[in-house]
């Protein structure tokens, strides 16, 4: 029989699921609201129910090695959402004791996004050969995932690997988290539309940046008019990677992997933000770390990255005995 | 017979060594100048010298498992140092490969000085029942070691947790390494030093500081005058603690550790140092981090402290198998 894992993650907006083999095929997949969900129990009923549709939509000669949950906040060590922000829910979610509750696979396991990302790099993506790097998320927020011997640093209560969380500058930006001046405030989606913000006001150069009002501009906005030599997008991804290298920099003090990977939206924009984050990287680095630490895009297929984050948390257990 | 191990710990100055037991005790002793030692190979022959000394010292009924070496910017994986700032010989010194030529134990193993002492802290400190911590040694420099899940982290190239060259402040002090605004240049001795003098220059209050020069002043100084209430003394350890507080909340976000511990001389200044770092520790730290990481003062005594850090290397290695 063919072994599979199911891989489900947690959005704000979505929940996506999907069976996931051992090469990273995502044999069928479903989706289903979060955000309508207010309540946690209705929402994990209706998360079970899709659970076991997409096990039966399934064809019969597959064995279902666990279930890997990938979701914010997630606490590796108890099974729970804690306080997560962008979700409705509140408090602390019990999801791996209600899902064991009705599903009797051996491994049901749960971690935050960003750790999901880190195993999956490591199970499917560029890092399949490496024991020590550095996931880092890109999106509306950022996250992180660290690898040090082949293992994700979970810390002492599950909640390790919050580089998005780093003040960068403790007199900067105000965070969403209450602090100022994390790194999450420059280098996300919406970091980088502070910066444009910001630079508009500190420059002259004329910008087509200045016919879109704060509400309606993106980064994808910003990513295209870089491309057209806009300087004051530019600039915008200049400092980004400033902001992004410094921080980097210094977790490369702390873990010395072989690589960081970006992954997300503003990963996408290529040399754009590769560039001036490997500039600032090498230039903030200690010497004995210099030019040896690879800054690399994620291999993860960003449309299924999410479900086979999750499933490669079950496929890591299976394959070394560990997560 | 009873089991033993050699530490060795060489240091800018001198090079101390001595026999160590299962319970920390250390049973003989022996130290000589590194200094007076330009050239690798003679301090190599005076060092193996010493050794066999130390050795020959010794009741006949020991065995003994290894020897550890901590050194400074000492490469776990290769055995070497590698161009220590601090120590006459320039260039890669392989002294793990030397040390085998002569002597037949199975372990010998080398690392830097607060890699050491963190294994140290783990065998026979403070930290003997944990398994996330992180040892910061605040001297005339500032190191770092960093345990994750009971092992030292090493990183890709064996040159992890240097977060005494963090950077807080990019546009900060110069410091040693070349680069701006590193911990170093606020949490070392010197480090207070220079904040002293800063402070001496924006504050007006009369002080006994005012009638040091630069190259007087000492760490002990400024601690003494803090104690009898010294306005400026007693701001400086608080920005101290600021500086090393901020960086110490980037670390949790790191690895979440259980317990931080404080070595070295400024840790002696007891509360003048631990109540502004843990303040701002906990000031800067993510919501989810905060008041679950205690601040210890290590238990190692300071005087055994290096000698211990090195045996324990060997000890970790018989105990677990793994350092």
């Amino acid at each position: 029989m063919k072994k599979v894992a199911i891989g489900v993650d947690i959005g704000g907006t979505n929940t996506v699921m999907g069976i996931v083999d051992e090469k990273g095929k995502i044999i069928s997949r479903k989706s289903m609201p979060t955000k309508t969900h207010p309540d946690y129990t209705i929402y994990m009923n209706s998360l079970v129910d899709a659970l076991k549709r997409l096990v039966e939509s399934c064809p019969d000669k597959i064995e279902i090695l666990g279930i890997g949950v990938g979701a914010p906040n997630g606490n590796f060590y108890n099974g729970t959402i804690e306080f997560a922000p962008n979700l409705k829910f509140k408090g602390v979610v019990p999801v791996v004791d209600y899902i064991k509750e009705k599903f009797s696979y051996q491994t049901i396991l749960l971690t935050n996004d960003a750790n999901a990302a880190a195993i999956g790099e490591m199970i499917y993506g560029g890092a399949q050969n490496m024991k020590n790097f550095i996931m880092i998320t890109l999106g509306t927020g950022v996250g992180s995932g660290i690898i040090v011997n082949g293992e994700l640093v979970y810390g002492h209560d599950g909640f390790a690997g919050e580089i998005g969380h780093v003040i960068v500058d403790p007199n900067g930006r105000q965070c969403g988290c209450g602090r100022k001046g994390c790194l999450e405030t420059y280098a996300s989606a919406p970091g980088i539309k502070r910066t444009v913000f910001n630079l508009l006001s500190e420059m002259i150069e004329d910008s087509i940046l200045r016919t879109y009002n704060y509400q309606d501009l993106s980064a994808k906005q910003i990513d295209e008019a870089a491309r057209k030599g806009d300087p004051i997008a530019i600039k915008a991804f200049d400092f980004t990677g400033k902001m992004l290298g410094l921080t980097l920099a210094n977790a490369i003090a702390h873990t010395s992997p072989e690589a960081i990977f970006l992954f997300g939206g503003l990963a996408q924009a290529e040399n754009l933000i590769f560039d001036p984050v490997r500039k600032y990287t090498e230039h903030y680095l200690l010497n004995i770390y210099k030019e040896k630490v690879a800054l690399l895009p994620s291999e993860l297929p960003p449309g299924d990255a999410a479900i086979l984050g999750s499933g490669a948390l079950v496929w890591k257990e299976y394959k070394t005995g560990s997560v």
